[in-house]
């Protein structure tokens, strides 16, 4: 193991509390991303795409067990420090239950890297261990090769899907937002890491609106690489 | 990789077929077995359980893989040979879906158990290479221990459950040897093996008598581990 690179750091407490709270909704939110994708894998009218979705699912839930280490290794129970997150992701994916295994596809690829994009930005502001952790547990190892292919396939095969698609995508980005509006809301310490805290650095107003047109500009370039945007 | 160790055997169609089928119904038993895990996790209502089942469902899905590479190697299409399993376990899953996160665990412990035991009887039959392989893949590495004290710890708090759980692992077991013997009408070349087949070994129906009594045998000693049989 490394020494920690900042140990002032996650010494203090909110600085702590912050850290803990970034691993838990990243852990959270891919625990409830496997599930989900396990779930609509089985709209797989095709058995290599239902175990194409299911080896991302698997790889998601290896991707949780680091983040669980290190909420202990900062000296808090795994499973209390999830449990706040809970009820923003089961809303957002009873909000966006797909209704076709394309539509899942999409969900999958958009909203995963929606929240990496987020969580990433976040873990900037955070100690090199736990930043390192973050960003391993969220990459994904170029699967996204596999759903930009069979999105484009589908597009190719039935054109007029194209528009509901990107209605799709777009309600996605929205309730993506929302939730991460109520977590934010919700959980003050890694609000105040965002705004302004006392330990390490933080983003002013300002530098929030940078990142929220990074992560807007990013959901773009993934809008066209599958082939609904310009 | 160590050399094929009954090179004649896997050259001979019969006897190939036969090995493809058996890793196939191994194959396509874990992918819908990881599936109701996952499914069956969301009834926890603990965290704890519900990550604790989830990892052995990813587990569990890990060990696909080599089964499906041991296909293409003997000169198979994995997806294919997957395929005339898919309606046996769907039928068994339908047919079986627990009401209850506790009747989900004894499904998980006994139906899988079942199933393993019954898979190395039939890979003692065959080659080296696939029978490790398959062996490999069974081996879950003592996590049934989770279960057992989970479910041991459910009567404790509840004695009156145990009746209707001794129930539901008998009709588990009931419809297990059902959907067996599906497959076993269907799938020509792996019962040629069992009973008579040109290559390699083969059991006799006093051999096949003795397979039943072993396998009753463990599953009568997993009903007592779990507290469900004197």
């Amino acid at each position: 193991m490394a020494e920690p690179s900042n140990p002032d750091a996650t010494a203090d407490p909110v600085y702590r509390a912050a850290a803990i709270d970034l691993l838990a909704v990243v852990a959270y939110g891919e625990l409830s991303a496997f599930e989900r994708l396990v779930h609509d894998a089985r709209m797989a009218t095709r058995l290599a795409d239902r175990i194409a979705l299911e080896r991302m699912a698997a790889d998601q839930f290896a991707a949780v067990e680091p983040l669980l280490e290190r909420i202990t290794e900062l000296g808090a129970d795994p499973l209390e420090a999830l449990a706040p997150f809970e009820g923003a992701f089961d809303t957002f994916h009873s909000a966006t239950a797909p209704s076709t295994f394309v539509e899942g596809l999409v969900k999958a690829f958009v909203g995963d890297a929606l929240a990496a994009d987020f969580y990433r930005e976040i873990a900037a502001l955070l100690d090199e261990d736990t930043r390192r952790i973050v960003g391993q547990s969220l990459d994904r190892h170029g699967q996204t090769d596999f759903i930009i292919g069979r999105v484009r396939e589908a597009i190719t095969d039935d054109p007029k899907i194209l528009g509901p698609l990107a209605l799709w995508a777009r309600r996605l980005m929205g309730e993506a937002l929302a939730q991460a509006q109520h977590v934010a809301v919700d959980r003050d310490a890694l609000m105040g890491l965002l705004t302004n805290s006392g330990a390490g650095p933080s983003l002013d107003l300002a530098a929030l609106g940078g990142m929220f047109a990074r992560i807007t500009e990013l959901h773009k370039a993934r809008m066209a690489a599958l082939g609904l945007e310009p």
